[in-house]
């Protein structure tokens, strides 16, 4: 396990950590990964945690098919120009070569669209609060586990309403249930903001997003919510008799986050001995490591930390006992480390005789003796503590990693020199944007969800400024 | 909503529930179908008690690619025999042809075992015990909404032992998780039992299944447990040191059910008003229909239906108030009952006046006038009694269309004229088999889980028998 620092070599670090905590792999086909159950378990709690809030939220789960025909895609000009460079095609099935290509979805507004077309009649069938989770398959020309894979998994919602307010409430209500899951369960400070138009998804009218600061001060883009205004309706023929008796379009939103966001978890959390998890998000929240030398102490050990567990477990913990027979305590320590457990407790006869345990919290290395009954809440307690710590860590890292530039030499030597987020006075102009991203590869991840007037000249061409804008190279 | 009756005709009858209670639609590629909020939230129930249920047995959910490389699925010849024809492939992607295709999954034995090669070296990294949640492709000729489609969702279970005995008992526990979930929750009484060869998985040395009967005296079988013996290991190269320092093939099983679980659902308990759901999987267990005629009258008794529901859903009920403004209360019957809602209940000002609400039960059709107080306890207790009714009635008609035959004629007119299980001697011989089935269309749904001597001629040609077999024409 020669984890490489963080420091060193990033990309390294972080192929290293999802390899060693056994997360995911690569698989054959390009670009594709198996997520394996330590990882599979992580995506299982964001998932619950998200459903349980499309739900509290009037959604409905559905599922449409994966494989939608080719002409579907092309009705909405935009969006197949955004995503036609990247689908997978299905030519042959049955053992015969198929009448019209089938696309696998990279995402499924066209199939969606086309049946609310039959779905959707009067102002009274509105509004279609629907989300679906699926797998999706884009293309991908830079693979990387969790982050880009050409087959992911996701939840993708598909809403369509009677007005604009409406659809756009919306809009903003799943970002924000994006920004409470992430925030309060996988405890990564977020700021929500608009897309530019060059950042938009392909069809949308505005494009809003979480954005995240990972540990190597480049931003993720963690989960997006797209008001798609009346584009869907108008090209697939979705129109509605409104209460004032006329035919109207119906106004779209969708949204969408992915197991991308497993992969933040791990680079918003992680140092250099490999995953911190937030205890709402860990599959095991508490390991236990028994310490013995001879068979009498395994025995009395190994008896003691299979109560400890039973108990332990009966107040809500997640709680596993390592008792794998052919490794040493500190082979152990380090891989428990490594998987980024809350609380490791240390359980050997002296501690036994004492009537205590050792506990060492994984985000912040302290080691504590902790009297015997009064464990369990202890260590309940101590999850709510972990879950903290690591948000009030990701955000002072944050915030020591946000500056701010008045002028284009700092905003280049920001964004070279520091990274993380650079704030700064834009004039709105697309080639302003596309200069910064051309020579520093830094892309403008969001601006207010509110316009704000920056008071100051754009940072890039001096032209009066008219968004505040937020800068980062970015996942 | 003119539903035809069962007599009358079944398959129509079938077609029509699953369009009037909004469970699910064709959609446009060949053979693939929408599974709308009301059928899914059926699918959801049924998977998270068979979630819950794999993980108290030990098993962990991961997730292995959807697309496949074709070389991959030629090394185990049977099963490649098996499931080429019905394979989907993916030739393009990324906007190019692809050097090698790729197949969608129509199920995952060959990426996983692949895996297992690299993840199995000793005995130590056994048993693996693994399940995954996936969509499967399989080119379907006679498609049918839940029964056979071409793209369905599904989890298939995926294990490796060390032995024969354990990856047996395996196979069987996994077969009794199936026979647990399907009789307890969805409350369809089944038959356990083994497959003969010519019903076989592909690649399988022993396939079980449970069999379930249907109301048009069809059987659907309802989920398989494979005892797969080394076959896989050897096709993919997974040894492992053993604990007598030689290298050893391991042991597999691999077990599967899917959303055919639903239409198994729909034509196990449905009659001719529609749909009767078991209480534990209903996405609503309690209708509530407010009648009224004055808009003084409907403000009270939406009043009052909000407070009972609210007092309900804090008893654990899943409760919906049919407000619809638009619809006559005699109409929300009829389509409350096609949605196979267990219990209706309805609140009028005469209710109200006298302190009680009308309950009707949709298995039996009573009505019964329950006073307020007690209404909540009353409801809930009615849903274990509808709960277990729906399984006696089942149970009951599964008795009632099973039948003995002594020989070929009386196997053949029970098969003809009565339907349902049919029971006799069987030599084992395939000649046996294949001859019942191209003169009567029925199969041999299962033997005994344990070998039975019938102790009687064969049915079908009079040589000695040597296994009990239950026939049935089946879905």
């Amino acid at each position: 396990m020669a984890l490489p620092t963080q420091a060193d070599d990033f990309p390294a670090w972080y192929q290293e950590v999802v390899r060693g905590a056994d997360m995911a792999e690569n698989s054959l086909a390009r670009g594709t990964m198996v997520i394996k159950p330590y990882g599979y378990a992580i995506w299982e709690a964001i998932r619950d945690a998200l459903d349980l809030r499309f739900k509290q939220t009037g959604h409905e789960n559905l599922y449409f098919p994966m494989l939608i025909p080719q002409r579907l895609l092309e009705r909405e000009k935009e969006h197949v120009e955004g995503f036609a460079p990247e689908v997978a095609v299905v030519t042959h099935a049955g053992g015969e070569e198929l009448g019209e290509p089938l696309i696998v979805r990279p995402t499924s507004e066209t199939i969606i669209w086309d049946a609310y077309s039959r779905w959707i009649q009067s102002y009274r069938d509105l509004p279609l609060l629907y989300n679906q989770w699926a797998n999706v398959v884009r293309w991908e020309m830079r693979p990387r586990l969790f982050l880009r894979t050409t087959e992911f998994l996701w939840q993708e919602g598909h809403t369509a309403h009677e007005t604009r307010d409406e659809a756009w409430a919306e809009t903003l209500r799943m970002l924000d249930v994006y920004r409470d899951v992430v925030e309060d369960v996988m405890a990564i400070p977020v700021h929500k903001g608009r897309k530019t138009e060059a950042e938009r998804f392909p069809g949308a009218v505005e494009t809003l997003c979480i954005e995240a600061l990972m540990r190597d001060r480049k931003a993720l883009q963690s989960g997006t919510s797209h008001y798609l205004g009346k584009n869907f309706a108008e090209a697939y023929g979705v129109t509605f008799l409104g209460r004032d008796g006329e035919e109207h379009h119906a106004e779209a939103t969708s949204w969408g986050v992915s197991t991308r966001l497993v992969g933040g978890l791990i680079m918003a959390h992680g140092d250099d001995k490999g995953l911190r998890l937030p205890p709402k998000v860990a599959p095991v929240q508490v390991v236990i490591v028994p310490i013995f030398r001879s068979d009498d102490e395994q025995a009395r050990v190994l008896e003691a930390a299979t109560r400890l567990a039973d108990g332990w477990r009966a107040l809500g913990l997640r709680v596993k006992v390592d008792d794998r027979d052919d490794l040493r305590p500190g082979y152990k320590f380090a891989d428990q480390e490594l998987r980024g457990v809350p609380a490791r407790v240390e359980v050997g006869p002296r501690d036994l005789d004492a009537e205590q345990v050792t506990v060492a919290r994984r985000d912040t290395g302290d080691k504590t003796a902790v009297p015997l009954p009064a464990a369990g809440p202890w260590l309940v307690d101590a999850m709510d503590q972990i879950q903290r710590s690591l948000f009030d860590d990701a955000l002072a890292f944050r915030e020591a990693n946000t500056h701010a530039a008045a002028n284009y030499d700092e905003l280049r030597a920001a964004i070279t020199d520091s990274g993380g987020f650079v704030t700064g006075s834009w004039c709105g102009a697309p080639d302003c944007e596309a200069r910064v991203k051309a020579e520093t590869k830094a892309t403008i991840r969001f601006l207010p969800l509110e316009r704000e007037d920056p008071g100051a000249a754009c940072t890039v061409c001096g032209e009066p400024g008219t968004e505040r804008a937020t800068w980062a190279i970015a996942y």
